[in-house]
């Protein structure tokens, strides 16, 4: 497929490299300012130079990349929240062109779910956004395959970055502060940890699953979440010396969406250690399923957008 | 859609069961000396009565649910190595018909591969398997999502039972034989083990991914087996004594189909207990990946039918 990418982040990066590995060509690649366009399929390593040392892509617009010649647009522009712009207004110019639309940006099918099924409906394109949740675990493609309705609960560890300190925080017995500069230094938080560590991110995640499982549209304002960044180190201790860890879990059930720091015992599948992720679907038949690995990361990201492209007619 | 069953085994009758809050209606169901066909749908309940009290099904022969009315036929009859037969023979009446199948019988996918190959690139119809592999775990759509070309191994907890027998061993401090009894008893064990307990089942499983992921076909023959049945206690108590434990594993890898007891740490992902599964994936770009839950049963069975039903046009 041809396949023009919105947002040159890990993701996108990622998405640009591997491209021609899956059989894809990408003909266009945008910034927030510029962009590279080339119908016969761009040079990724000539883009990847250029971004490096000017800063930029291309000599384009970043608009000339939307207008270009693609099958499938990658929305990889950063999350945001309220009306998810500017990668609604993205997804919004492709499907009136009748193209596909694979989005490994959140804010779309957490803030404006009903919206962005609309736009499809009245479209040949499809869109898909199996790498918004939980990086190359499949995890919309299970629901899909077993059925929205089969599925009575979804639960999971949803971010790397909170899992990480507090696997760290637990083992070595150190402060929240402490560990989280740690994982700033090693690259496994960033600057601003604010979206992973108060929760949002995995709340997003979790919209996006109960927006594919159920009737009513949420957004993240419908979601209560708790984060772990005022979680106090003997916390930690205190589970400890009964078997048991404290995790961020993110639970979609009947009773909606549920972010926050829960106490769970050490053998527990939900567990898992470092940045790993993992997700638990209790289903009607088949008892309880779970789905692990890297959560985030722009290959592992890139690989489910590749599934994406793949299930696209 | 209209879907014949042969088999009423756990899964055949899970299937009947089932189908209509799936939204399919079963037109025709055999089991090895009878036949209920009903173009309109059967009665799920009358049927199952009839086979508890008479131990048949219907008063047709089995070959009048392959000349049936239905889109796909699910083949559930019991596992045979070499020709695979009867449930090859199904298959290739049901293709020749330009109908789809739906495989829980591992025997034609792991013996005779290619053959099945043959058959569909000649049909209409698809043949699809995912209820040959771990039961409800999604293995085989996950190989599809990624791309076989982006997995490069895959290893696995393939058999409830044995690893039933090892978990009871080592937690517990017991003999083989003692296990295998209680198993038997709880109906974990079936009354002849063989195929659980010698890894031709684990051994089957893993020559279908290794059908799916690779060109050369692949057949039980090909692979290299070793059971758990001689297995002595003592082994999994120095294991226990190291912080490892015993799991008999399936390997697929670039050297071929391997399966064998093998020593694995507590804490291992691979260590899960009782009748659970779990599958590897170790991929290009995205790490390794894992997927677990129940490996068997009826209803969990059924429901990767459903899955493959679903994924069919």
């Amino acid at each position: 497929m041809r396949v023009a990418v919105m947002g040159a982040g890990a993701v996108g990066t990622s998405v640009l490299e591997l491209a021609e590995e899956y059989g894809h060509t990408v003909t266009a690649m945008a910034d927030s300012s510029s962009a590279a366009v080339d119908a016969g399929g761009l040079d990724a390593e000539a883009v990847l130079d250029r971004k490096h040392q000017e800063g930029i892509v291309g000599s384009g617009d970043p608009e000339d990349a939307l207008d270009g010649e693609y099958d499938v647009l990658v929305e990889a522009t950063p999350t945001t929240l309220g009306d998810a712009e500017p990668g609604f207004g993205h997804l919004r110019e492709a499907l009136e062109r009748d193209r596909h639309v694979v989005l490994a940006n959140k804010g779309p099918v957490a803030e404006r779910y009903s919206d962005v099924r609309e736009l499809e409906a009245d479209s040949a394109g499809e869109v898909r956004f199996e790498a918004t949740v939980g990086g190359a675990i499949p995890v919309l493609s299970t629901i899909e395959s077993f059925g929205a309705a089969q599925i009575t609960a979804v639960r999971g560890v949803l971010n790397g970055t909170a899992n990480f300190i507090l696997t760290r925080m637990q083992n070595e017995g150190l402060s929240y502060e402490h560990v989280l500069a740690e994982a700033q230094d090693l690259g496994v938080a960033e600057a601003d940890p604010t979206f992973d560590v108060e929760g949002t991110d995995a709340a997003l995640k979790c919209v996006i699953v109960a927006n594919v499982l159920g009737d009513d549209e949420m957004t993240l304002a419908d979601a209560t979440v708790q984060g772990i960044h005022e979680l106090p180190a003997s916390a930690l201790d205190l589970a400890d010396d009964d078997g048991q860890t404290i995790r961020l879990v993110g639970e979609i059930t009947a009773d909606g969406v549920r972010v926050g720091p829960r106490l769970i015992a050490d053998n527990s599948a939900l567990a898992v250690s470092g940045t790993q992720n993992i997700v638990q679907f209790d289903t009607t038949y088949a008892g309880s399923l779970y789905n692990s690995g890297r959560g985030a990361g722009g290959p592992e990201t890139a690989t489910a957008v590749f599934a994406d492209i793949g299930h696209l007619d």
